[in-house]
This record gives C-alpha cells, sequence and structure tokens, in this order.
C-alpha cells in the first residue's frame, strides 16, 4: 500500500494543502517564487517551513529559500528588529500589538514582492498562515493588503483530559498526551496539533481537566509538561494546567487548603516558583473550585476571590493569569441552579486580582443545544470575564451528530446584554478591558483526541475551527468561518461550498429541535448524556434530574424563571428581563426555559403549544433526512474515505434523533395526556421500551 | 500538507508495498503482467485487490486484470471448482485442505503465467499474500513451485478488549472495535486489520476480553459483532466471544448457571441458536472460568469439562468450537500456584467434548520473561490442547521495550515434553491430532489497538507477525521469522537485515536479564505489572505477591519446586523432572524458577550466584546500550519518522531497564547482606526510593 493509495481520513484537517487547479497554479506561481526571512527563530522556522509544505502542496513546488530578493515574486517574512529589508519598508506595524500581522504587496529593489511583516515572530507565523489561506481560498494575493490582530488576549483549549489519558467528555479517542511514554518520547502529533492551533491563533492549552488531579503537579510529572510546553513554544502556545484546591493537603501533607492560611499560601508559591523552573513561560492555572464535588474556598468558608487570588499571587511575579471557573452550584442548595453562579460570583465584582479572569460558560446552566446568554456577562463591570464555550458535543449527540456550533456561539455573542446600556453585547463584554492591561479571552473545551481525524468526525473539526476564530475575533460570522472551513477542508467548487456549508448552517438547529425545542433543556440520559431520558426523577439532586428542568405535567410544561417562579429572569438587565420575563415577548425558542405554559398555549404559528412540540420534533429528524439526501449529491465531488463516513455518521444521527423524537413524545404524551396531531403517526415503541434502554457504555462519562 | 512529504508512521505494517529497486522491478514486471482470475467471491476479490495494490506499489504499476491469458505474465488465481483455467492444470491439490495453496510457474496455452491455486477462495487468498511476499523479500517468482497449508486449525487472536473500548494489558491505544458507532459505522481500519491478520494467516479473532461481560451477548450487541464478522469474512476470520459463565442469571434472570441443570442448558442453546441467526459463521465461546473472580462450574461443584461441555453442545449443531482455558489458580488454595492448572485438568482427560480445545498458557505461571513451558503439554493425550502465547507484552516492557518474542515461543515450542518419549516437542503436542478430525489451536492475546503503528511500537508488530507464522507452522524459527518481517517492513539491505534482525533476536534475553535473570519470575510491580517491586509481600493472596515467587532470605533465593519443596517437578515427565530437578542438571536459565540456591552457589561461569545475577542484570542493560548503538546506524537507512520513534523508545527501554537492574539489586542486598562485585557502582538510589515510585497511571491494568 502506497500512501498516495489510501484513501483520505482527514488527519490533515483544514491544512489540507492538496494541489489547486492549474489555472491557480499559473496564477499564483509567479508570486511565491522564493521565501526571504532573515532573523532566526524557532517560530520562524515554522513558518517557514508551513509557508513551503503549504505552497508545496498546493501549488506543486515549494518554493527555494533565499536570503535576498533577486527576482519578481519573492515572499519576504520578518519583524522590523530582525529583518533590515522588513526595518526599510516602515510598514504601519505600531497598531498590531505583539501578535498581530500586515501583508502586503510591495516593490523590493525593483522587484515585485508580497511581504508578511509583525512585530513579533509569532505574528509572522500566523502571518503565514493567513497568506496560506487565500490561495486555500482561492483569493488573490497580487494587490494585497490585509492586516489583522486578535481581539481577545487569552484564546485556550480546555482539555478535560485525565492522567491515565481518559477524555472526560471525550468522543474522540485518548487524551493526546501520551504521558506513559513522556518525557522521552515526543510524538509527532504534538507539533501537526500545535500547527492547528496556531493557524486559527489559540495561544494557550490547558492539558488537565477541570476535575482535577494534584498529580500533575509532582516534578516527574512536570517533566513530562516541560516537554509539551517546549513543543508547543514555537507556535505561540502557552501551557496551563488545572490546579487542585486542595493539593496542599494531597501533595503537602498539609492539614488545611484554606487560601489565607500563610502555610498555604507559601506552599502554592513555592510549588509555583518549581514550575516555573520547568517552565519559563507557563501560562498559569484553571481552576474549579466548589463546584460538583471539586474541593475550593468555600471549605473554609472563604470567597471564590480568596481562592483565586492566592493562586493569582504565586504566578503572577512569573508573569502567569489564573482563569478560575464561575461555573458553580451546590449541593443542598434549593436556589434554582440557573441563578447559583451570579448569586455567587456578582458580589466579589472587583474583588479578583489583576491577573484573573472569571472563566463563565456561555449559559447558566449546562452548554445545552440552546440557553439564552449567562446573565454574568455584562454584571460584572469591573472583573475580566472570558467565555466558556464547549466545543466537544457532549450535550449535541457527541461525534456522530453533525451539528456545527458557530451558529451557536454567534448567537450568544451577539446577545444584546443590556448592560450598561442597550445594544451592549457578550462580544462587547468579552473585548472591552475593564481597565488598561486587563485581560480578555475566551476558552473553548476540546474536542481533540487520539482518533485519526482528530475530533471523532469529519465536521466535528469545524467546531475547533470555528472556536479559535471566533476567540480570535468574537465579532466573525459564523456563515463565513463555515464557508471558509469548507473549502480548506473539503476542496473548491461551488457544489461542495453550498451544500457543505448549507448543512452546517442549519444543523444546530436541527440538534435543538429532535432534542430540546422551544426552550427546553437538560433532558439527557444520566450521566454520560447519551439519549433522551426526560422522564428521569430519582437522582439524589433535584437539578440532576430531567423533570426539575422540564417541569411538565398535566397542566403545561416549562420551567417558570419569572416572578411568579425562580425569578431567575430577574439577574438580567431590566430591559432583557422584560422581554425574556413576558411571555408574549420571549422568543419562542426560548419560551419553555422561562415560562411554564399550558399545553394548550397558542403559538406563532397558530398551534398550540402541543402541537407546535411536534412539529419541531418533526422538523429536526426531517432535518437530518435532508442532510443525508444533501451529503448523498457530493458522492463523486470530495473523496471517497471521508465521504463514507459522513454518510454513516448521518445514518447514525438520523437514527438517534427519530429515537430523541419518539422517546420525547412518548413520555411527554404520557403526561399531556393529549393526542397526537392528527395524521401522526405514534411513537414506534412505547415509553417503557425507551425508558430500558441502558447505554452504559456510552463513552466520555465523568469517572 | 501532502501525503507523499508525511512522515511515515507504520501503518502499513509489513505490507508495506513500496517500490522496490528498478533492477528488481525490470526483473518482476514481465512476470506479473495481468492479473487473470476466474470465479468470483469476495474473498477472491480481496485477493486481486492485494495483488493489485502490492504490485502496484511495489513494481510501480497494477497490472490489469483479465478474463483470459493473452500473453506471457499472467498471473492465474483460482480453484479448479471456479476455473476452468485452473481446472486444466490438474494441480497437485489434494493433500492442501481447505486452507493450503500452490504457486507454480506453468505454461497456458504457450504462454507463460504464474498460477496461483488453491481447493478454497481463502487459500487464494494466502497464496496471493505469498506471492507478495516473495517479491517483498526479493525472492524469485520464475521457476516458482511452491506449496504449503497450515499445521494448526484455530488460529486465533484474543482480544481482551472491554465494551467501553478499554484494553487489559493494552499499551497501544483504545479498543479497535468503535461499539458505540456499531453496528452503522464500519471503520475502513476494520478490514486493514483483516489484511493484516489473513496474510500471516490468522483465521480467527476472539473479539472480547476472557474477563467477561455478559452484555456482548445482547441482541443490540450482537448487530454490532455482526459487521465485525461480515468485515472479517472475505478474509477467511470468524469472530468468536467471550462466554461469561454466569450469563443466565445476568441475562436470563436465572437462579444458577449450574452446567448440569437443565434450564440453564437450555438458556445456553437458545442464546447460541439466536448468535447463529446473526451470524451464521460464529466461530463459538473461548471462557476464562473459575479463576482470578470470573465465574465458573466449580461454583456449583462441577468440573471445567461439565462446564466446556455444556457449551459446546450449544455451538455443536452450527460448527462451533469452545476454547476453555486451563489458567486457573484459586483463591485459598495453598498448593503452589504451578501445580494448580496440571492439577485441575488432567484428571479431565479425554472427558471434553469433541469440539472444545483446552487452551494452555506456555507456562505454568504467567506469560512472564521465562518460564518452562507448561507441564499439561504432553499429559492429557486424549485432550486437544491449543497454545495460548501472549503478543502484547505485559510481563515484558509494555509497548516501548524492543522484545522480540519469536525467540521465547520458539524456545517453548522446541521444548522436549519427553511425553510419550523423548523428543516429542510441544510442537508436536499441537500439532498432533488426538484423534482423527480433533481439533489443533494457537491463540495470541492480541497486543492490537488503536495507535496509529497498530501496536504500540514499530517492533511490536513483529510479535503480532510471528504470531501469525507460528500458529500456521509452529516449527517455524524465530531467525527467519524475524529476517523475513525485517524485509518487508523496515525494507531491503544487508545493513537492515543484519541490524534489525541481529537486535530482534538477542533483545528477549536482554529483558529476562535486566528484569528476572536465572529463573526468577513474576517480580513486577502490583497490579499494571509496570516496572520491579521484587520486595512487595502483603497483598491478600499468597501467590500474589513477588516474594511467594524468589523466596529470597540471607540464605539464599529461588523457588524449591523440588521433591524438597513444592514438588512441581513431578508433574513433567520422569526425564525432565529429572533434569529440571537436579541443580546440576537444570539450565542455569532456569536455576532460580526449580531450586532455591544458597548465594554463594557455584554457576558455570566460576562465579557465585550473587555475583552471576549482577553481572546478568549488567548484561540485560548492556545489551539495550548496544541495542541502540546499533540502531544509530540506520539513521540514514531507514525513514526518519519510524527512526525517530524507535530511537526515543530505546532511550525509554535503557532508563527502564537501569531501573530495573538498580531496583532489583537494591532490593536483594538488603537481603543476601552481600557487597556487590569488586568496582561495580551501587545503585543510583537507595531502596526506599525505589520503593516509593507510584506508577498508578500506567496503562494496562485490569479493571
Amino acid at each position: 500500500m502506497t500512501p498516495e493509495s489510501r484513501a483520505e481520513d482527514g488527519y490533515d484537517l483544514w491544512l489540507r494543502y492538496r494541489a489547486v487547479e492549474a489555472e491557480a497554479q499559473a496564477r499564483y506561481r509567479p508570486l511565491a517564487a522564493a521565501i526571504v526571512s532573515e532573523g532566526r527563530s524557532d517560530t520562524i522556522d515554522a513558518a517557514t517551513q508551513e509557508l513551503r509544505r503549504g505552497l508545496g502542496g498546493m501549488l506543486g513546488q515549494a518554493p527555494a529559500t533565499a536570503a535576498r530578493v533577486t527576482g519578481d515574486g519573492a515572499i519576504v517574512i520578518g519583524t522590523p528588529a530582525g529583518s533590515p529589508i522588513v526595518a526599510r519598508l516602515r510598514l504601519p506595524l505600531s497598531g498590531l500589538g505583539h501578535e498581530g500581522f500586515l501583508i502586503r504587496s510591495v516593490t523590493i529593489d525593483g522587484r515585485r514582492a508580497t511581504v508578511i511583516a509583525a512585530n513579533s515572530d509569532i505574528g509572522l507565523l500566523y502571518g503565514a498562515f493567513r497568506y496560506l489561506q487565500r490561495i486555500q481560498l482561492r483569493q488573490p494575493v497580487d494587490a494585497i493588503d490585509l492586516s489583522d490582530k486578535p481581539k481577545l488576549d487569552v484564546r485556550v483549549l480546555n482539555h478535560w483530559d485525565n492522567l491515565d489519558r481518559y477524555v472526560e467528555r471525550g468522543y474522540s479517542g485518548e487524551s493526546l498526551w501520551d504521558w506513559q511514554k513522556l518525557p522521552r518520547f515526543r510524538d509527532p502529533r504534538y507539533t501537526d496539533y500545535a500547527r492547528a492551533n496556531a493557524s486559527i491563533g489559540i495561544n494557550g492549552v490547558v492539558l488537565t481537566n477541570v476535575n482535577a488531579n494534584a498529580d500533575i503537579l509532582r516534578p516527574e510529572w512536570l517533566e513530562k509538561v516541560k516537554i509539551l510546553a517546549e513543543t508547543f513554544r514555537p507556535y505561540g502556545i502557552r501551557v496551563y494546567l488545572t490546579a487542585r484546591f486542595s493539593a496542599p493537603i494531597e501533595l503537602g501533607g498539609m492539614k488545611t487548603a484554606d487560601p489565607l492560611d500563610p502555610a498555604v499560601r507559601a506552599w502554592w508559591k513555592a510549588r509555583t516558583d518549581e514550575i516555573y523552573r520547568v517552565i519559563p513561560d507557563f501560562g498559569g492555572f484553571l481552576v474549579k473550585a466548589n463546584s460538583e464535588g471539586q474541593p475550593g474556598p468555600g471549605d473554609y468558608k472563604r470567597t471564590h476571590a480568596d481562592g483565586a487570588n492566592m493562586l493569582a499571587d504565586a504566578v503572577k511575579p512569573h508573569g502567569g493569569i489564573v482563569m478560575w471557573r464561575a461555573f458553580v452550584y451546590e449541593p443542598h442548595n434549593p436556589e434554582d441552579r440557573h441563578k447559583q453562579a451570579y448569586t455567587d460570583f456578582v458580589p466579589l465584582d472587583g474583588k479578583f486580582a489583576d491577573n484573573v479572569l472569571v472563566q463563565v460558560k456561555n449559559g447558566a446552566i449546562d452548554f445545552q443545544p440552546r440557553e439564552p446568554f449567562h446573565p454574568i456577562f455584562g454584571a460584572m463591570p469591573r472583573t475580566p470575564l472570558m467565555m466558556e464555550f464547549q466545543i466537544t458535543k457532549e450535550y449535541l449527540g457527541f461525534a456522530t451528530h453533525l451539528a456545527y456550533l458557530g451558529t451557536m456561539w454567534e448567537e450568544v455573542l451577539e446577545s444584546d446584554t443590556g448592560r450598561p446600556r442597550a445594544g451592549r453585547t457578550v462580544a462587547d463584554v468579552l473585548e472591552t478591558r475593564v481597565r488598561p492591561g486587563a485581560l480578555t479571552g475566551m476558552a473553548g473545551v476540546a474536542n481533540i483526541g487520539t482518533d485519526r481525524n482528530w475530533s471523532g468526525s469529519q465536521f466535528d473539526q469545524a467546531n475547533w475551527y470555528a472556536f479559535g476564530r471566533m476567540a480570535w475575533n468574537p465579532d466573525s460570522k459564523a456563515q463565513a468561518i463555515a464557508a471558509d472551513w469548507t473549502r480548506m477542508t473539503w476542496g473548491a467548487g461551488p457544489a461542495i461550498d453550498d451544500a457543505v456549508t448549507g448543512m452546517m448552517m442549519r444543523s444546530r438547529e436541527a440538534v435543538v429541535d429532535y432534542m430540546t425545542p422551544l426552550g427546553l433543556g437538560h433532558l439527557m440520559a444520566t450521566g454520560h448524556h447519551y439519549g433522551p431520558a426526560p422522564w428521569v426523577s430519582d437522582l439524589a439532586r433535584p437539578e440532576w434530574n430531567p423533570v426539575y428542568y422540564h417541569k411538565a405535567d398535566q397542566g403545561g410544561i416549562g420551567f417558570d424563571r419569572t416572578k411568579t417562579g425562580s425569578d431567575a429572569v430577574s439577574q438580567y438587565a431590566p430591559s432583557v428581563a422584560a422581554r425574556y420575563g413576558s411571555v408574549d415577548r420571549v422568543p419562542e425558542e426560548l419560551l419553555l426555559w422561562f415560562h411554564h405554559v399550558p399545553w394548550s398555549h397558542r403559538m406563532a404559528s397558530g398551534r398550540t403549544l402541543w402541537d407546535e412540540l411536534i412539529v419541531r420534533y418533526d422538523r429536526g429528524v426531517g432535518e437530518v433526512a435532508a442532510m443525508q439526501a444533501r451529503w448523498d449529491t457530493l458522492r463523486d465531488k470530495v473523496d471517497p474515505g471521508r465521504w463514507a463516513e459522513v454518510r454513516d455518521f448521518l445514518a447514525i444521527q438520523h437514527d438517534e434523533a427519530t429515537w430523541w423524537r419518539d422517546a420525547s413524545i412518548a413520555y411527554f404524551q404520557s403526561v399531556s395526556k393529549l393526542p397526537l396531531p392528527a395524521g401522526h403517526a405514534a411513537p414506534a415503541h412505547d415509553l417503557d421500551w425507551y425508558k430500558a434502554i441502558d447505554s452504559k457504555y456510552a463513552p466520555g462519562n465523568g469517572k
């Protein structure tokens, strides 16, 4: 078997670099005849190698590298500090900061050239990827003049990876980090991972699960982390670790982890100093505290700020940061889970150290197919807040359901917080520094593992890609990102553009429809969250039960979060609260999130709520069937290996969408006692049949 | 990134099919100008495709397929029943059985051709692989006349794979079986797995762990198994499952699993019938019973024969078989663990049903780096016995240690059982049918997982390969197998041949030396078996503790299994027992396996046992250093991707060999109180340092 004869498998991601059409090669080749780089660093080497790899693949011949410009068509890459050629061009780089870049068509000594310039080497690497992207997209690279820089500082993946390589909420194999073979064996895949991240501007990686294990802080483990840090460094990526709050007890043999205890503080300081001795550019810590069984400052009646600031003090001398999660809900707290994070955190506004970012999930519950934006956004004006999106699809069908998350994230980022005034979106909150020098950021819970296609499916690569693009620029449009990804990943051609991008853009709404329409949420099976289980009501904590979220009874369905209920709406700005709190003004997509309404409630369609619910379930399943039909049209237009995988995964999605619909209808009908709309077939099985499904080997459950 | 620019990663295994030298291409091409096949089946298609793939890769051009011979150089492939051309040749196929094949240079209608003929389609596939192998090895294919057939009937891999994809004793990623996505998604890798197995004659796969889970027998799981069976079928591979003995209780809701209970027997019969309805060529069951916590007939005071025969009755009408493991040792049984399997099974000789094979590990303990052959071989003349080798290196350094197991298996297979007379080897026992029509077989515990290189390392592929070759022919020579694998996997060239094969041939003895020299065994750390822990003495069952095996004290070391001790030697034939039982005649490699001897015992070298022990440890570490030096000489002779991986793994092996040596010396010196030989450096750390090492995240532990 030669490599040439092997089917494509998706390993290349969006850096696919297949040969462009002959006509395009003829157009691009004269513009990419040589690469001229001055200055030398691992990052510049990476940029040069990427250009050679990408241009070699797409244009059929890798440009030579040269020390000076000797003819037309050179690509000159450098910083003013490192490259006299670039310095002489006196380019307008001052506004580009540390990570921005400029690409411009210029004349050097009478020769036509393209310059990729930046204030730092990492900017050059980002510029090199952008240059290649233009050719991947068949955009012109003559008469080019573009510059770009990221709108957020910290753009990180959160890997929920355990030290035994098990990945919590992982649907794509094991953890990439082969701890058992580190530090001796540097898997070449680490470099391809770093390349992919750098290509979309990701500049940090939290290696370990937020449900943290103190052992990662042991010296022998730090030696392993060091190798990953070294491998990622040329690509502008810092490593971060999760800090288990009780580590002073577990590793230090102390009796307490009280963040105000001087000995505890000294222990963290010493341990942090040791980390920085091994990894001088260590990024810092991510912490999940006092949530779902994790230890935290609350164990000592201290606040989240007390906990975060202790760690912030430890990393501060080294330039590190702390990302402190706002995802908290407490056992025995009867308050609507929706409200707890806000209740805990908003009073702490202004109390966090300078180098702390509070990391807030997009919604107040937990990465559901649809949630309203989290009320904390806009409500902590003196605290740097970073977004936490979940790229891995814990609640949207694991690896097999085609669900492009760009549209979901765009919906959240465009949401108007109403704070301090109308029109200020979540994206604005993320992008605006709360004071000069304050941090900004976005985190994505990674969907990356050892599967050959990285993300468990071909289309889940798009979510990794879209996350990077949105972290770079939260104002990005999901449609444009999908269109770019489609071309880079599947090849150019209008049939591919239309079909692939079209499927993506409607896919998330399809999942909402067949899983949790009209503002329902958290109806998934217990633990692994695979498949429907709206009937579950017997778990120890009320808020673990689906019935807690839908509150269906014979009278109606939905969670009353208005003043007559939990009043969670009051945590939003008044203008937002007025809209969400009104059964007439709330968007129908969020109706049952905020209101308990009778089954007979009249919807905009003119249907009753009950009938509309059925229509939505059907619509979701129908949308999957439509995706299958659309994908069939690409059978001869994309490579057969990836085509067949997607075909099979869509078949799984159709099976499971049908399962979701039918199980949900069977259950809700048992509650509503209402007939199905005329002509609608009954579910294929009775409710007990669906209840009996036990998916105990489903992947990704917490351990 | 184009595929061409990507580093080799080992995915191709020994079916690498890279272009041969131009001179060899010129020689082979005229002999492989076309493929002529008559008759049509999935297996013939697989053979034809493999020939096209292999010849296309090696000769630069895939031969055309044709319906008849129209010129010189055709490869004619067919059975007399399916191909009139082949039938007319009247080839001597009668002795080749169902799986054998013949390859011969012939003249057809005046044209020179090569015929690959067999009595069945699977023989044709085996013949096609053998033909390709000859070119991979640069052997002539003109004037060819060879035939071959397997010496054993059942040649199976045992996958110790759980339903959540965790692999017990797995060091190469997750289970290949992606149960979550089955039955809809047929991973293309299943086909490559089947190709690799067929290329070495493996004809069966037990999909599930011997520590069994009854759920695999549920209807929804059988639908998944069915897809694997369908995928493997064209490659002559049957699927088998492990049967959990208590399944009638767990799945059937019964109160008992007593094998003599008619209701239990009826339950198994019905369940088995159901399996065959889904998978008509289902191979049968593998059972681990009454061992290490598994349920079994002993729970009802029934014998292993009672249990095996119940299942054998169930599969018999369908042509299925039962493989019943002899690996048993019981809690609270004070008898030397070495003796228990023999004690339990030999009295049952002749009591097993016709379609039962008793599966016996190569040694009486558990896949140690060196064990004497199992005394059951030769001692059950009326019972079909199959060998169980462990391909995965649970006790020989996991995936990172280079340890070619061919030499170990050869040593066992060549061992003289002395039963019923001198000269009858273990291989003879395996190959000889105990009555006409009785079964023969060999099982290998697989080392295959989702790692890109399949086996966790490049060199562990050789153990998969060697297993297949030895299952096909237990009289094969380890050296010849290593030489073939080297050329097929790494490329032709005397430097490669010498270095790679040379490293392989000495590698297992190196592991013996640095882990368990002179007949020591079972000194690995608890549970995961990663690294040395000869000091462990506090586990619940005596035979779980390393001190049980080495019995070192100030007076000496070793397990007295002679008449003055456990008398395990008496389970061997008298001639063998006399040799093993004599401290003077026992091979030094097995000295401490059978004898407790004083530290001052004089060895053949003239050294004391204590000094010899140190020498052996040093020799093992030195051998690894020599392998590293040898590998360095291949830096420019093999591809850089695989070369670097092996280099790094050898570095890990050297680290760990040193750890083994030093920890072992530190411990044994604490017992012997003897000085190290003059000039020998003390271990780098004190004993407590080694004892404190906690490898709790090491892979592959049982769950």
